[in-house]
């Protein structure tokens, strides 16, 4: 199964859309019910489940959120990328994602690399 | 098992540095013996194994290489990353990439994402 690039790129541009626009169950609802996601990878902690999922981002809820694209990277099912996401003004993270999709676009896994030297504070 | 980001980050540059300056075998020897390597992500072909690593490493042969660090992100024994390669001083690719290090530093797993688009004609 593979996607094309625009198709790939569209899936995370949604992805980081929901994030600031949607609720936590929105974003859920763009991984597969099986899905695992790793935030940051190398702490021990995968989420499995939409459900679990759905907690970690509601874990990001109330602060106000902006997120860019900026770097994108196609392949086949899956996509890497950098992005910058702000949390209430007050703080910058850039990590690298990682996301595996399946054939209905769903994310299937997701990893995201980053630690505290990644952080800047606005 | 997890690593500093220091030594996430000295793995990887060690490996930059050996793609530039030293042999398919001097890089595959960076490997674990039943490591996979999947560069382009999505091309439906991975390299199974230091031989067959090594055969990978020896098609880029003959061409000058640079290679350069551009954005680190460490994850525990993975480590994500982007760099800059030039083939020939003829081209310049900018990768994503993600490796999973064993105990002893040895890759066990590269996957690089790009695509023509992220392929510069100098």
């Amino acid at each position: 199964m593979s996607f094309e690039p625009d198709a790939l790129k569209a899936f995370v541009n949604r992805y980081l859309d929901t994030v600031v626009n949607g609720s936590a169950d929105d974003v859920a609802a763009l991984y597969a019910e099986d899905a695992t996601l790793e935030d940051p990878v190398g702490c021990g902690e995968v989420h499995i489940g939409r459900q679990a999922i759905a907690g970690f981002y509601k874990n990001l809820g109330g602060a106000e959120l902006t997120t860019e694209l900026l770097s994108f990277r196609p392949g086949g099912n899956e996509a890497a990328f950098i992005f910058a996401i702000t949390v209430g003004g007050a703080m910058r993270i850039e990590p690298i994602e990682v996301m595996t999709f399946n054939s209905d676009g769903l994310i299937t896994a997701m990893k995201a690399y980053w630690s505290p030297a990644d952080v800047t504070q606005l």
